[in-house]
Parts: C-alpha cells; sequence; structure tokens
C-alpha cells in the first residue's frame, strides 16, 4: 500500500539516485523531476536512469528561457548583488526549479515532494518556501534532514554500497575534492578542500570560464541595447553577429564572457542558516550584464530615485539570497495559466509568492521605466570596461554639465546653494565653540 | 590700501596663476598655499613661480602621509564607493586640502580664501563646506562664480592673453583635450573630448596604470594583513618584500596596481549640483584595497552587523562625494594640537566638522573592531583576485560549515526553521487564494 | 512699457497687498491668484481688494477637493509624519498652490510668478520646486529675498506706511504676536512670541481645535472605511450619520477632532534650509486619519512589506516637508488634461515632477492595495483611541494565532526556528569566548 | 537518579506551578527562580509555594533598577516603538529575566533551564535567545513546545486537574477572559475574548491606568531633565517634588501617567513567529518619555544625524522585539562583574550578546552625546503635550531663524539653493518633454 506519491527533484547523480530508491522503500510512488536550467548534462540518460529505478513518471524540463526571463533578468534590473559580490547564481535557480516542481506535483496530485539539499544549507530553504508559498498543503521530505536516513549514509561511502546493492549505477570516474551546481548562469563550487578559506583555488575548478592567463590577447568589443533596463540586443561590433532574444542573448555574453575569463570569484558569504560558508563561482555573462546595466541605469535615472532603488536592489537581493523570492508575477501568470489551459486545468492560487519580494520587485520594475539605451564594452582578461554609451533617455546633459558653454545655467546660484548647505554646519561648529572639547 | 589677505588653492597652472594676479589687481594680499597630495609636480618650480607672480608668501605642504590615514584608511574601512562604481579619489582629497588651508589663513590672520574650482562641479562645494565648517567667518573667493571674472576669461584664448600680457609663463605643451585631477589615490579625467559619453576614452589618457594590453603576462601575488579593517602590512609574496606604514603601503599598492592596470573605469556619474557628468578614473590601489577589505570584513563580521554597516557605507560615500567629511576626529584633534602648538596657539574650534559624517564615520569605526586578519590575492591584467584568507577573529567555523562533519548542529532544526518562515507566506497564500485575482 | 505679466499669490492680507502694488511700481502687470484651501477667509472681500488695487485680473480657486484627493490621501496612504511627529499640512498645500498658478501663468502667458514666502522658510523652496519643476523658463520673484525690498520693509511698521500711502487698507485689529497659517488639513503657528522655545503657547492661540480641557466629556466613536488605504466612508456610531466624498469625509473628521481637541502638537524641527525652528500646529482630522490608517494598513498588510513601506514612506515625508513633491501623476494627467481641454489648449508637459517623488509615491500606492477595511475608534480629549477593526482582506488569522486552538501549526517547528537563530549569536560568543575583553 | 537541575522562570501561577511539578515528575531538580521586575506580586507567598511544591532552591531577584537602567533607558535613547506604535514594554523585560536565569543556572551548575511561554509567541524567542547567546550550551525545556506535555494539558481544565491531584494550590478567583503580562514598564492584555480584532477592550481590563474620562479633570505640569538621552531629574512643577535616581523616576512617571490615563493602546501586530496577534497595551511613564525625549531629542541632534539614527532606532526596535536585544554592554560587563566577584567567581564569557544590536545600541548612544536639557509637559486626559524645551547645547539659534532680525543669514543665499535643488527637476522635465507620455 502506498504512502502516496512524491515528486524528486532529481539529478541524475548518485545521491538523488540513492534518494529514489530510498524513498521506494519508504513506500512512497516516486515522480522524477528533472529541470534544464543550462547545466551540462545527459537528460536522456538521467531519463533512463530514473525509469530504471523504479520512478512511476520522469519529467524533463526546459526552463532554460522562462529562467532568462523571469528570474535573471529582474537581478539584472536590481543589479543584483549579495554582499557586494555574489551574484546570486544559484539563489534565483531554485524558486524557478521549486515553482515548476510544485505544479508538478498538483497536476499528478501528489502530496510529497522532495529533494536532495543538506540540512546546512541555503538551497533547502529557497526549495522549501517556494513549495510552501505556492502549494501550502504540500509536505516535504528532506532526507538529509531525516535522522534514519542521515545516519544511515554518513559519507559517500554508504552511498556507494547502498547504489551497488540497489543496482543504482555508480560514477566511474572519482568525485572531484568539492562540490559542485551548475546552471545557465553560473557554476558554484564549494566544500571539500575548499573549507579551509586559506586554501586556493585549485587550477583546475573552473568550468564555464576559460583561466584569464590562457584567455585571448585581444578584446572583444560588444554593444548591449536595453529596454526597461532589461537586455533587447547585444551585438559583437566587429563581428557584426547579434543575438536578440533572452536565452540567445545571455548564452552569447556566457560565450563571450566565458572564452575572456570573466566572472570569478572567491568569497566567504553569510547563510540565511547563520553560519559563513566559502564559495567560489563563475558567471561569466552575469557579470558582465551587471556592469553594463549599471552603466546605463545611472546614465538615464534621477539620482535620488537611483538612492532609493540601489537600498531596494540590496534588499531584493537579501530575499532572493535567503529563497524569499522572486517571482515576476505577471509573467508568471500569463505564462502559468496557458501551462494550465493546456492541461485543461484552472489553478486555484498560482499567481503570488513571498509578499514583500513581489512589492521591492514592483518598485524596482518600475524604476526601470526609462532605463534604456546602448552600452559599448569591452571584455577582456577577466575584465569588462565600458567604452561609451547612448540614450534617447538620458538625462545627462551634455550642455548643461560643458566646461566649455555656459548652458542654462548661472554659477552665482552654487554660491547661495553651498551658503545654505553650510548653514548646520556652522550651527554645529558654533555649538561645539559654545562647548569646547578638552583636549 | 589692501583689502586683506586670501590664502589661494594654488595649483601651478595657467588658471590659477592668472586667479593669483587677478586677486592681486582686486587689491588682495595673496597667500599661495600648494598642497602635496601625491600628485606629479615640480614643487620647487611652483613655488619660485607664485613668488614671481607677487605672492606674499608660499606654502608647499606635504600632506601625503594624512591624506592616507585620515582620509582614505576610513573609506578603505567604509567600502566606500558612490554609485557603486566611484571609489572617491577627488572627493576625499578636498576636505584634506582645504582643512590645511584654513589652518594657515587662521595663522596667517587671513580672512579670505580662494580657489579655482569651477562653478559646476562638485569640487566648489567641498572646498567651501569644510572652509565654512572649520572657519564659519571665512569669506570665499571663488572667482570662477563671479561675473566679473568668468565673464573676462571665457576660454582658455583669454586666459594666454591675461598670462603673457602678466608675465604669466604659459605652458609650451598643448594642453590635452580634457583636464584631469591627480593625487595619490587616483586621476580623474573628464570634460572635452570626453564630455560626449559615447566617446571611447583616447588610448594615451591614462597616466597612473598601464593598458592591461601592455601589462606583464604574469600575475604579482600579494598578501594584506588588516588590524580594525585597515591594512597594516602588505607582501610581496615571491620577493618577500612587504611594506608597513600607511604611505609605503597605499604606495606600493599603487605600484602594483598600476603595473597591471587595476583599476580604470569609465562612468556617468550624479554631481551633488543636480547634473550628470561622465568621469574616468584610476585608482590602482584603491581597488585592490577594496577587494581586500570586503573579503577580511565578511570574514570576520557578523551576518546583521555588515547588513547595518553597508548601508552606513553607502551614506559615508553620499557625505564624502557631496562634501560632508571625512575628518577622523581624533586624530585630527591630535594632530592640528600638536600643529597649533608648534605655533604657540590655541585652537578654538578645530575639533568638529559636518555631525552627520563624524557619526556615520564613528559607526563604521565601532564595526571593524574585529575586523582583521591576512587576505592573499594576486594582480594580473587589470584584475583583482581573492584567493584566500585567515583571521584569528573570523566567524567562520570550518566545522561547523562542513559537509563532512555534523559540527555543532542538528539538521533537524532547519525544518522547524523553514515552516515558521513559511507561515507568513502561506497567510499571504490564504488570503490571494480567499480574494483570487482575475485571470 | 511693462516688464511682463506676474502672476502673484495673494492672500488678501497686508503683505501680499503691499506686494501687489510694489510689483506694478516695478513695471509688472500683476495677476493676482488666491488659493481657497480651506483657510478662513472673505474671499469675495479679497477679489475687490485685488481689483482695487490694481490687479490686471484676479484668480480665486477652489482647491479644496483636490488638495484631499491628490496630496491629503496620499499621505495618509504613507503616514507621512515629518521627525515623528509633523503632520505635513503646510508642505502638502504649497505644490498644491503653486501647481495652480503655475497653469495660471502657462495660460495667461506670464512668465513671472510672485509669493509673499520669507527668505528664512521652507514654503519658499516649496513653492519655487514646483515651479521650476512644472515651468522650467518661469521666472521668480520673491521679494523678501530681493536687497531693494527687504531694506525698504524691515518691519511691519514700513508695511504700514506704505499701505497708507499707496491706499492699501490696513488691518484694524492688532496683529497676533505670532503667525499663522491655515488651510484644511491644519493650522501652524511660529515666530514672534513662539520664538523662544521655552514659551509655552498661549492659550487663544488654537482655531482649529477646542482646548481638551473644555471638550466634552463624551467621546465620539466613529468607523472609517478604507480602501487602498484610504478612508470612503465615515460613519458616527451613534448618530448613524456618514459621509463617503473625500472633501466630506476629510471635513467632518476636522469637525470632530476639533469639537474634542485632537491634534495640537508643539515641537521643534529642522528646516530644509538647515536651521531649527519652532512650530505648533493643529491637526485634528489628520491626526485621526494618521491612527486610523496605522491601524487598517497594520492589520492588513504583511509585515515584510510593512517595513519596506515604512522606510519609503519616511523618505515620502522628507520628500514632502523639502518640497519635492508629491502630485499624483495619473490623476493629475486625467485632471489637467480635462482643465486645458476645456481651454482648448494642448498642454507639453504637465506630466511630472519630482522624479523621486513620483517614484516612491508609486511605490507607496502599490503596499496599499489590500490595505482595506473598517477601523472603530473613539475621539475624546485630544486623544484617539483604536477600539477594534475587521476586514475581508486581513492576514489576521484568528485561528493560527489563539491561545485555545493549535491551527494549521506545530509549536515544535519554533524550537528549529529558535535554534537555528541561534547559530550566530553562539559563533559570536565563541569568538569572544576564544578573545575575551578586559575587564 | 536525578536528570539534573533545571532553572524554572517561575511565576507562582497556575501553569508554571505544574510546570514545576511536572519537571519534577520528569526527573528533574527544579531551582524556581523569580524575577522582580516590577510587576504586582505576593514574592513571600510566592516563594513559599514553590519551597512547598518542591523546589531545591528558590531565588527571587529584584531587577527593577537594572531593568529600568540598562533595558528601559536605552530604549527611551531608541525612541523604541515597534510598528509605530508598540513602545515594546514585554519584549525588553524578557532578557533582563533570562540573563539573570542564566546567571543563577551557571552559578549553580544547572544545565537546563525552563520556561512556560507558549509555543506560538514571541517570549519564547526572546527567552531562549539570551539563552543560547550568554549560555550556548544550556539545554532548553520548553513544556508547552513538547506534545506529552501539550497534548496533556490541552486546557485550563487539564491545569486544574493536575494542580488538585498534585497539591498545587488553585487560584479561587476565576481567570479574566484574557491573558496579561505585568512589569515595571507596562501591562499588556492578549487572548481570550481579545483575539477577535473587532471586540472592544472591556472596560475593566486596564490595571495600570485610569481611564481618561474617570482621570483628573486638570493637567499635572512636569519637567523632565534629560542628560545623553537619558532622564536625571523629573518635577513636579507645582507640587515642586522630584525624582533623580532611575527607578524612582521611571516610577513617578508611571504614577502621573496612570493617573492621567496615558499610554493605552489597542494593536495588531506581526511576530517574529510570522502571524498577526492583537494586543493591548498601557505604558503610562513610558509613553511620557517618549514624548519628552523625542522634544529634547530634536531640540539638540543635527538633522542629518537624526535621520541616519532615526534609522537606527526603528531598526534597534525590530531587534528587540524579535529577541536579539538589548544589553548594555559596558554597564553590564560592570555589573556582571561585580556580582560575580561577590560570589568569588570569574566569568568565562559575559560580555557580549547579539553583536547587531550592540553595534546599534552603541552607534545609538553615540547619538545622544548632546541630547540634554530640559522638557516641559503637562498630562492630561490620557495625552502628554510638550510645553517647552531649554538646553545648554541646542542647535537651535533663535536670531537665526526670528522673522524680526536677520541673523547670520543672507536671503539671497535661498535663491542659488532652490535653483540648484531645481537643476535635476528641470533636467528631468525636459527629458519628459522631449518624448511626452501619452494622454
Amino acid at each position: 500500500m502506498s504512502k502516496g506519491s512524491v515528486v524528486l527533484a532529481y539529478s541524475g547523480g548518485l545521491d538523488t539516485s540513492c534518494i529514489l530508491v530510498w524513498l521506494k522503500e519508504q513506500g512512497y510512488d516516486v515522480i522524477a523531476y528533472l529541470a534544464n536550467i543550462g547545466q551540462n548534462e545527459d537528460f536522456d540518460a538521467a531519463r533512463k536512469k530514473a525509469e530504471k529505478l523504479g520512478a512511476e513518471k520522469v519529467f524533463i524540463e526546459d526552463l532554460r528561457s522562462e529562467f532568462v526571463e523571469e528570474f535573471i533578468w529582474p537581478s539584472v534590473q536590481a543589479n543584483a548583488v549579495y554582499e557586494d559580490r555574489y551574484l546570486l547564481g544559484t539563489s534565483i535557480a531554485r524558486p524557478c526549479i521549486a515553482r515548476r516542481q510544485v505544479q508538478i506535483a498538483q497536476q499528478e496530485g501528489a502530496q510529497f515532494v522532495s529533494h536532495g539539499a543538506t540540512g546546512k544549507g541555503n538551497d533547502q530553504i529557497r526549495f522549501e518556501l517556494t513549495c510552501y508559498a505556492l502549494y501550502p498543503e504540500v509536505q516535504i521530505i528532506a532526507p538529509w534532514r531525516i535522522p534514519e536516513f542521515y545516519n544511515r549514509f554518513r559519507g559517500r561511502k554508504d552511498l556507494m554500497e547502498y547504489a551497488e546493492k540497489h543496482g543504482i549505477p555508480v560514477p566511474v570516474t572519482p568525485k572531484a575534492p568539492w562540490s559542485m551546481d551548475a546552471n545557465l548562469m553560473h557554476i558554484s563550487y564549494e566544500s571539500g578542500v575548499l573549507e579551509n578559506p586559506k586554501n586556493h583555488a585549485p587550477s583546475d575548478l573552473y568550468q564555464m570560464t576559460k583561466n584569464p592567463e590562457d584567455s585571448p590577447n585581444e578584446p572583444d568589443v560588444l554593444e548591449i541595447d536595453f529596454i526597461k533596463g532589461v537586455p533587447v540586443k547585444v551585438t559583437h561590433v566587429k563581428e557584426g553577429k547579434s543575438k536578440d532574444t533572452p536565452l540567445e542573448i545571455f548564452s552569447y555574453l556566457n560565450e563571450i564572457g566565458g572564452k575572456h575569463g570573466v566572472g570569478r570569484i572567491d568569497i566567504v558569504e553569510n547563510r540565511f542558516i547563520g553560519m559563513k560558508s566559502r564559495g567560489i563561482y563563475e558567471t561569466p555573462g552575469g557579470t558582465i550584464l551587471l556592469h553594463a546595466h549599471l552603466d546605463i541605469e545611472t546614465f538615464t535615472m534621477d539620482r535620488e530615485v537611483r538612492k532609493i532603488k540601489q537600498s531596494l536592489g540590496i534588499k531584493f537581493s537579501e530575499l532572493i539570497y535567503n529563497g524569499f523570492g522572486p517571482l515576476e508575477a505577471d509573467y508568471r501568470a500569463t505564462a502559468i495559466k496557458a501551462a494550465w489551459e493546456r492541461e485543461g486545468h484552472v489553478p486555484q492560487r498560482w499567481f503570488w509568492y513571498s509578499p514583500e519580494c513581489e512589492f521591492v520587485r514592483h518598485c524596482v520594475d518600475k524604476s526601470q521605466e526609462n532605463v534604456e539605451g546602448r552600452v559599448q564594452l569591452s571584455v577582456f582578461k577577466g575584465q569588462v570596461y565600458i567604452l561609451g554609451r547612448e540614450s534617447p533617455k538620458s538625462l545627462y546633459n551634455e550642455e548643461l554639465v560643458s566646461m566649455d558653454v555656459q548652458g542654462d545655467y548661472d554659477p552665482c546660484d552654487a554660491s547661495g546653494f553651498i551658503k545654505i548647505n553650510a548653514v548646520r554646519l556652522r550651527e554645529h561648529n558654533r555649538l561645539q565653540g559654545a562647548a569646547p572639547k578638552k583636549l
């Protein structure tokens, strides 16, 4: 007698293969779900493997376009960076993956979802908050937090033994002494030898970017066109080649960024769960976009709007990192509606998520109304150099700022401006003078 | 009959030489003051020139050490960056220069100070707010805001004619088609051909950094030691060479950063005065320090303290940019007290400045108490790569975060943590479900 | 030969009457404009006076409804309070008045506008920023900042003499030893005897609210209904009376609040111009609405959204106080379009104002989507007491929070929640233990 | 064989009496601890009751002075208010109580602490975070989160039966249909009939404040003197009576506030745990102090410092509410050191708590340096009216702000100030004019 159906976020690897079999052992019907968000994977092989291990159904879902449009693009608009450095490549992938997982669960009438995220990390939170938000009655099976599971599988050796015993194909190449997570936006590396924060990253670690020491000795110059803060076209100036759909644009920026070794960072970050962890990331296309968007944004956005938007962007980044966002509400409504209608189904509760992320997302989006124009930049040896920019909507006024012409500006006004700004300072001084500090 | 004495911030160049003579024409006794804050200048020649033009006195002041210790170091602690990109090299130099100018004015009994900053820029504000704050009764002569002056000198040609007429030596090399401002921290370039924001920076523009295309094909690896968020030692790992006084540390980082083309940016920024302007900057040493400090700070500082400190750092940057700071209050008190005692003088009101910058500065300083440790990094082809870090005061706990050992951590706790965090999301969902949006 | 037309913000009082005549003396054609924003004034008498003094045209404009709908309502949504106490009654009136003034200027082809605000206050800024924003080419005549004017009129006596000489009717009742500014939202009192911050407000000062010592000994109980954060109906529970248009709602709340002495404050505030000033305010209806809106907002808004919204509301208040807002963009577009079409005119540039206030306003508005429901409150002896509230959109879940039933909540989850929240604290402790502070 | 010693936070009431006996049943040695933080309680009777129920030891600790000095005073400095209305009376008491509980546990060698807080509330978190922070190895027994306990005691009836069975004295008066929590700062009321947010508070609910309808018909006028943002003296102007120790000052303000019905609020608030709850509070002395401190603070503090401090105060309030603070670090170190030395013990880890609260606390404290002076106010019918203020350290400059004299101020400067502030607005307008919105 089955305990019910569980949709397992399946990666094709050793861990989730063992979990698949273990869940069956526990009495569940397992539906395997593998999201294609741009990682390098043999999806056909993974499907066969899952079927062979006893999955009732296997869903391989190509989420790459929605990942770019609904998750990466909003992050670009927000200049989303966690703790000044991390571009959130893993963080924004999790709700994208979990959203489809929940959709499958509802569609298949499964009350359970499961994943292979560890009990010390951020990803468990990102997965599960998405699930609880979109499917409040769902029950979540997180084996790495269940004592019977984690006490049984104390190390890789235990998993290997279990795999052999249950006919789970065992990887033939030795595991790298670190773990990695890859998607279209980035690859992250952590744990193993990287856990000592003093250890340098091994030279053979990076898979998405060329070592800048070996990268081309000549830059590539790109032009990126933005509308509403989102890239709509990228052009290779010399080659004349251009891309103009989201997935193509982002993939091309990854290609160029990767070729020149752009976007490598080595950081210690603060997990939501309260501990510090060391991570190494490579985010080639995202890094190019961050530079380009910062440039066109400052060029077109009012100074005071930008200040407010900057703090909203920081908030947005924290929310994403901690698992409270983002979903592009309207876009999502439309996309999901279409998806569900294909299934002949009326969704009950698909149109919301974390209220604060929806709110911040909305405000950031509003700020991008005039963020439009073209940025020219050079990519070379791990670095992105802004070369110039133009925009039909810039607040930059060449005549006003010029040192050669006066423009619509009277320099005498500055005297009053400065004097009034000094009123407070002089009062402060007056007070201090009246009650001098001891030397 | 003299109108009184004016202390002129003199650069040795054409503009301030004309201003010097013009001020004399207006009936002032001119005291020329030239601050050495690390720019490439023949200070002896400048002294002679000023004397020849009729300056009553000439002060050449070496402010390099106090510039590093009292202005650059606090900026490093704050991760001071204006509008996400500009490292404030000019902004922090202005109060340093103006402070000494005021000190000279008080010492010499001068009621007036003067400068050659334009009426459209930020520097006039930074100079003058410092002056008004430290010497409230001062009167400021800003020729580029006085109609009789700026209507007479409408272009460089007018200055050249005036110079010839008054025996002011005229530069023999043609002026570059842009203006620049140099100090120990950076060189900035703006106006002229750069005013069109689409124009690329000319290849012969940069003077402080090597073009990364021509920079060495091998990185230099450095170790930087921090105490209280301030670098106390830099070591070249391979060469074993090290520096440990502030001025030497910063100069050495400039040397290494310059050699590898680090710290070039091309941005459009928002001036305090309300207009956008395009600036190109090179900040080699400051860029290395920003990367290193971010790393050691996140390694040693509590997550929630860091969030608050991050927004204080942004505030600090705005204050510096706009001319409301910074001065290291205590340090200053001591330094100035010593300076004044040498003069046999008791200062009346030397120990304060903008109250908000003093406040933010104090808070930032408090946050740096445990920011201590060593960062190893590589400098190569315009980029800074963090390689590793260690600290006696890190909150990083390798055992706690490890994937291989459990540490003092029960993964089951995470379930409760996630579920409680989901309470709000589920309530939000419940409400939305009760009042569904229309599709 | 006329210098051109000037639209003068005319109050009917001594100052602006003198200014009217003085402007004529200077060679301007004067158009007098008097906004009815709810102050107690004989508008017909004012019209006749202006005509008699030589105004070419006189505009008396009833702005009360738009003041409530476009200025007070957005402030209610934002819980707009400056420096924790001032409800901004004067601040939000200024752009409302100035907007119509500019509209008249454009309609009448006047290049000049003028006002009687002093050179030390906030109102000059609020007026003029509105004018510059909406009519960038306008020229502003601020007599109290023109030396020929203010040196001529050094005190009230000079104005009286000038008035007598030019046939300007002179007030027969002696002037109160303070100045006041009244509109539908509040009356403010300042200067004169109030300039000494230690002096108590005279007992006969207040005009809009009853002294709580003399107010009724029985409360009035009201119900206020909100939709999207804006009051749509107020009901007197006992009397069954209700109001449901914006102007009537606000006027009725003023009546009830005034009757019970609600909304009196005595504060020292910080002007934009950098000085501190003492103001006394009475804001009866606005104070009731602030309490009621805070209640329904917290009842219906997600906690995390509210935190972000709270800081946006503080920003909004600063912007209004300093003169950078607000205008309800869409509403305005529609209203002005209609107004202009009546005039057979196509506006060129009517649809924007300070970009940051438009942005913040937009975000605040978004936050109010679900702020809907009914608040019951009691008004008594200067105080507003919330009695209860209900809402179809509340996130309050009586079952979830109940101490008597468990609801959809497992108390065990709290253990994990607390322990995970303690991870950071224990690490902090660990570090401190390792490097103990000296006692 | 005992499982070990547990220090139970004992209130003397039915719940914690049952818990005491139940803990014994489970095999623990129980040390009863009852903090006197100003609640109305017969402490001797409570001691006897605990002893009779089998407590090994009973500690009755008078924490009133440290509660005022170390917890209430810092909150006054911060203007600590949660969600714009709640003065945090319960929140700041919890760490005060828990701190001593931990101290006793360490002193007595107890590995366990226990409390009677429910599993849905904030207090469990505040208690436990304090415990984990100060005594990381402690084990916490929270019976209301232990299924065997809460399933056994599903309602008051079960507790009564258990009490009768175990000789626990049962309250003779019927329980009020709500729960309350009292301390020196406030009484809070919640649950029971109050759980329906529409229900009005029963008229017999309030115990600390008089109903304003029945309060005196004449105000009391007080003068409060502040130094460093903390009240140092309160004087009844008419009676000439004054108090000048912290506990006396606060108690007297409670007396006067209570007499006039000051500080009653009825709110719905957001718990840390993610749910909304309805609470009714009366905070007489705290409300008077909030008004007085706001007044003297704005009078003496620079505008820009205050803006930053305001957001730190909001942060501080959230931290306290959520259980992450506060402890007055230095004060605490000294006090605890003394306490421990009396015990002949060297503390190992007493000098830290939540790092972010310590940081914010430090910054707030810094902001209060000049917050010094005297506020005169009137207390009447539930309301506090500020009458006037004076200070030796005010930044208020009567001459500067006066409408009658010019002071050190040139009104012409305001023209330049306004025009420069308008530059951005005009550019924004220009852009909009160039790309007009459709009507």
